[in-house]
């Protein structure tokens, strides 16, 4: 990314998963082989340190790796941006510092978790945040994770006050979603992104800047290319490569149910998948987390062959 | 509705609200006048005693004074779907057939509540109540009132069985809205209504059979338009009507928080543009819930004038 | 029960299972065994058409047929509680009236389901409901069936103003429970239960006015011995007796998890129980409900067995 | 506690609040005095770095400061324990270890969170941080943090494979923990503590180990009498402290409902009461959180003088 310009965030910046060897450790080569794929696929931005990164999993240590092995690669293509996932303000604000020192452009946060917030503390939270730092923080709505939902008149105030310069939206709250974008429409440097992989047509129609996909990782290409579409208006072009997508990203269900977490199911389908097509080396997760078994990865297999990846 | 051929299900059913008199009894002259409002609007089929209808408050009594009343306007226009709401398989098949006598051509049903049940039990429910009913059964999927997400894998089964003839989904969950629609696509008796009045365009584009809009109450040519937009192809002007319908939407934001509770929140705002509007007589809401007072009445008149249905 | 003088609510109320013939009907000859069972064991009151009674499963009809035939056996010696068991305020009041009707001296109620109220639509909920009975009427704490937890302000209030005789505890908030119990303290008519059937003990070391025990289908004089030896103040015989039924009370972790629904396991455990005691003829459940099976039954066997009752 | 022999886990355990400075600062001054203030209360352990000592808003350093103050103080004179508080296990393993090497006696952590697991990872959760580890390890059960509560069969199994050597129960589900008493029973290094403070009698009576009450910090003298007559068998007498301790807990509900978050009322009111006490220099607390104010800090005054300790 050139640092002489603000960093523009649309269109598909995709929450990069973290490889691991088979002894755990996080694969670096694997990690540089994924993120040059991403770049090679189209997308304009890369997430690091998500929940598809398996943030929660890593320590401090090995969340430096990965973001030093993903800007080594990137060597400022694209912004960067990285998830800051603590428990509280205090703690956020050291571990987004030491990432912006890393190389993050911009930082993205949930509100406190494992505490007992309310709405006047996460508003206290987001704005000490971005007092503190000086990149752009962009807020991180994941109630099935930190059991708060966002709300909407919370956000939009955040954004008109320039506190916030995005959401990532993986709320489930179509609704809230649609009247946050109606809301901050006419603030130009506001970005909503949509972490649903399989509505990113619907929500581009109405307004939606991107999308943060996991399914990006294994089809970088064909999120590149909804968004392209989207983007000229053509959106039953849009619907038809989101159907296509949506059918890949049948990988997810192929666990067993209750054989592996629910957590390691869909990153797991993500990994196994990018393992098939050659772009990392194993399907290893973080423990306690367990990786897929070779059922699970011949039908992932299939799912791949079907939609045309392999 | 013809009753020699298939009723179809699709495009826009407003879940038609239930307007009381002022000392509170079902007001059959404004519920008159509703209907035929709903129906000039260019409505595709009349949904009644639904959430937005107040059906949990009506007592059986009042249940039959709704179907019967707004069955005698539309006299077979459109199709009237019925919500037969009750706790358990047994109950739920009383109340259908006494619907059904009543004059409803499909019924919409949840999974149980206040019973705790699952999976299995359920699966259980919605074929016991096909085999009891000789007309098209709807699945309602309403967790923020049942507490009982409707399973993808389980309303796709269903369908495939020909045990339903749709869902009408207010999860909020969109992700497997989605996923609903392209695992039924093949099946042409199938339709998937969403009942997010904001998310319209986008449910549209990706294959849904039509929208329940609470909003449709109030502006029922609205919806209606934006239906045919989609129909059309022309997905900007879809996305502009729903843009504009959005803001109107804002109507159910008026209510001072905590003042009323949520579910009158938004009841409360439909019945107030409608006695605005002048199509029914009061906003008085059942018992305990609380009529929106002046000043929310106001701010309501506010929404329509700069939407221009005032 | 004495008409002629108030009925004290105290002791050993157990909530009544509702027996079923193997072709799925109530069972009238197994729920008279039953009740003059209970008060052969010594219990100082029946609560009927409670979670237990399986009430929501049951058709208005069979809900009578319960009233009726329990009432006849009773025949006034104890005080007969009768959850009235609906969706809102008009409804309840409907209901209730009608079990009154039929031979209840008191009822039972929730707070408003499938409805999404609040504190103050509730308050006017019980308010609306004492107004339009003339029994004393009970709070039915059930926040894993409603959902709304009655909140400790709102139940201090009621008590203090009269319009609640007691509530029955099943929220699983044991700290909640015991300071309804210090703030109703002085409040001779108010009498707080707990639905928790193995931690009596302490409840009634507490203050707790006696018990509503699921699990007092089974071994009523058990819980009439723990209740007595609470009230004679021997709180270690009432441990004792306490962890001997608590012990028993393992009849309901023996359905398979899964095999049946977290609703079935329970009651069907009571009934499955009941059976092997010779009480009752089947342990057919409501549909959609599965009775336990003979593995199941099996080994509800062996803990009356190793708890003394077979 | 004397190194020399096995530390035995029973009775009063507080979990130390910890002050801040008006700057906001670790108070290390009024911490010293606050466990100086626990020891000579009577207490038999030492709880850091729990909730109710703010751990997630703590920096590492910070509780880094806090072990070392308190095990400064202490001496060795009970064991302490200290809360590890991680998203998941590697990140858990590390804190341990670190607080072990700076004088934890025992570890007490939470299953994952953020984290979205289940019960098998919580299983090996549990066994790697057993592993890993040479002191005790205590399961914190406290699912309104976490949104996930520990099974009772998952606890048992633990406990009799040696991995836990305890349950702190913050569960709020007074009938597994009765069961999980009764099925440790023959455990005798098996420690079971509830962490709510008005219903102590009752878990004594049913055989906890003890309690880690919030409140201890206020009353230490008075948990300890509590615990004292409940070891007698003067169950009358411990009913009676527990009710006096029951109403000085009504100092947690004299913040305006919604003035500060649900966190910061509890522990607000600890650390008020305690600043009134002289114990602690402030109330200040963790940022975002919000200390009480001048109108709640008399309500609580009111209350510790009606409770004979001001």
């Amino acid at each position: 990314m050139s640092h002489a310009s603000k960093p523009s965030f649309h269109g598909v910046i995709p929450p990069v998963v973290t490889p691991r060897t088979a002894d755990g450790a996080v694969d670096t080569a694997s990690l540089e082989k994924l993120t040059k794929y991403l770049l090679d696929g189209g997308v304009t931005g890369l997430f690091i340190l998500g929940s598809s990164g398996e943030v929660p999993y890593l320590t401090n240590a090995e969340r430096d790796t990965v973001i030093r092995t993903v800007a080594g690669v990137n060597a400022g293509e694209v912004p960067i941006i990285a998830g800051a996932c603590e428990q509280t303000t205090a703690r956020t604000v050291e571990e987004a510092r030491r990432l912006v020192g890393l190389g993050a452009d911009a930082i993205v946060a949930t509100s406190q978790f494992y505490a007992i917030s309310d709405i006047a503390e996460t508003d206290t939270h987001f704005r000490s945040l971005h007092a503190a730092l000086d990149v752009p923080l962009f807020a991180y709505d994941v109630p099935v994770r930190t059991h708060f939902k966002l709300p909407l008149p919370l956000l939009v105030q955040l954004a008109q006050d320039g506190v916030l310069a995005g959401v990532k939206d993986s709320s489930g709250d179509d609704v809230s979603f649609r009247q946050l974008l109606l809301a901050t429409r006419g603030l130009p440097d506001f970005a909503v992104f949509t972490g649903h992989e399989v509505v990113v047509d619907g929500a581009l129609l109405g307004g939606a800047a991107g999308v943060v996909p996991g399914l990006g990782n294994v089809d970088p290409a064909g999120y590149a290319a909804l968004y392209s579409a989207a983007k000229a208006g053509d959106f039953a072009e849009a619907a038809r490569v989101q159907d296509r997508l949506a059918g890949l990203f049948d990988i997810v269900y192929t666990p067993t149910p209750g054989r592996v977490s629910p957590g390691a199911a869909g990153l797991g389908a993500f990994k196994t998948a990018l393992m098939l097509l050659g772009v990392i080396d194993t399907n290893v997760m973080s423990a306690p987390m367990t990786a897929l078994n070779d059922a699970e990865t011949a039908a992932i297999r299939g799912v791949l062959e079907r939609s045309g990846l392999l």
